[in-house]
């Protein structure tokens, strides 16, 4: 069987975790630390960062954005990027905007600083980092809205690759209950139907030891 | 003409040009300070990074690594990235180390604390992020080095998106001259052979008004 490693809050992972769900593609789940640089981990990326696929083959494929490219171009029935390719360039800026800015702006302030630090016991929460987060997260449930009054999809006509990262990326914040949803009832929307996703079950799911998610999490009427 | 919006100490953006010298696609530079924000720019790409490609009907490509696709996708003559599925994800890991895992552990605390605060005026170069820049420098030459004694060339037998990756980066810190070739000969071969390509000639040919580079950075023979 394939084994995907990945962390539960690492946004990357879970697009890969929703991508292969969309593409019915079974794989074993195995979740790793990465701040512990398991051996057997290291020895399969020595960049020490998940997520990272080992196929049945023993093909490994690391690099969260190779692996983005990779089960797209390996398992292509049920795409998720569009055929054309400028509406390709529009659905990887939206998902480079997720994974890359609001990564760098959200979710290393918040999730980075309330929980990673707490889980791998390296420093404690920085303030004003927090604070960044806080405010900066408006910004980008905005963004969302100003895409989804225009196109039924963030990135176009059909669900895409931009809707999993900017949904990956933004249940991550759920999970610590830093989504400010009541202000921004657009994003919600639209954030409600990816959660109704069978392909975002296993997401909704997740349970970290010691860590649990707020009710809402889970509910699609949330 | 199609026009390229880059900065020259940008990482991101000197894949493109190399990448559009590689497939020989002819483009108008146009040399972009992000951190001015400049309107006309911000009109194209809300994000307000660069690079970002403007083609002649129009089209907006922004968001790097969605740039980076596009133009294999878009202009397939002169591939950069090999056709067998596991090959590609093997360039693509190399390329996402060096634009993602060493621009974090390298450029931003050597470029971004020396130049890119003078140029930018925001702030001083905070000493502790360019000590971690220096020593963080050697693992990544010694990565290159591990590479390239296994393989022609960084992800495999061809010159590929890889090697222009590592390069492009490289290139940066070899503008402030922080790069210690002398302590490592085999990542310097390799450097060498990539110097020496016509692709390279623009990016060697950078001249930053106040900040000129050292006098072996253009030198094929460093």
């Amino acid at each position: 069987m394939r084994i995907l490693h990945h962390h539960p809050l690492h946004a990357l992972s879970r697009v890969a975790r929703v991508m292969l769900a969309e593409k019915a593609i079974p794989f074993e789940s195995v979740i790793e630390k990465p701040w512990e640089r398991r051996d057997a981990f290291m020895r399969l990326t020595p960049a020490g960062d998940v997520p990272v696929l080992v196929e049945e083959d023993g093909v490994v494929v690391a690099g969260g954005l190779a692996l983005i490219e990779y089960l797209e171009e390996a398992y292509p029935d049920t795409p998720l990027l569009p055929r054309e390719v400028a509406r390709r360039a529009e659905v990887r800026r939206i998902a480079d905007w997720f994974l890359f800015k609001f990564e760098r702006e959200v979710t290393e302030n918040l999730v980075g600083e309330k929980l990673i630090k707490r889980l791998s016991g390296q420093g404690h929460p920085f303030a004003p980092a927090i604070r960044a987060g806080l405010a900066n997260i408006h910004y980008h449930l905005d963004y969302i809205a100003f895409l989804s009054e225009r196109r039924p999809w963030l990135a176009g006509p059909t669900f895409s690759l931009a809707d999993i990262a900017a949904a990956a990326s933004l249940s991550c914040l759920d999970y610590i209950d830093n989504v400010p949803w009541d202000k921004n009832p657009e994003a919600k929307d639209w954030y409600a139907r990816i959660k109704s996703r069978p392909s975002f079950r296993a997401i909704l799911a997740d349970n970290i030891t010691g860590c649990p998610p707020p009710r809402h999490y889970a509910d699609l009427d949330f």
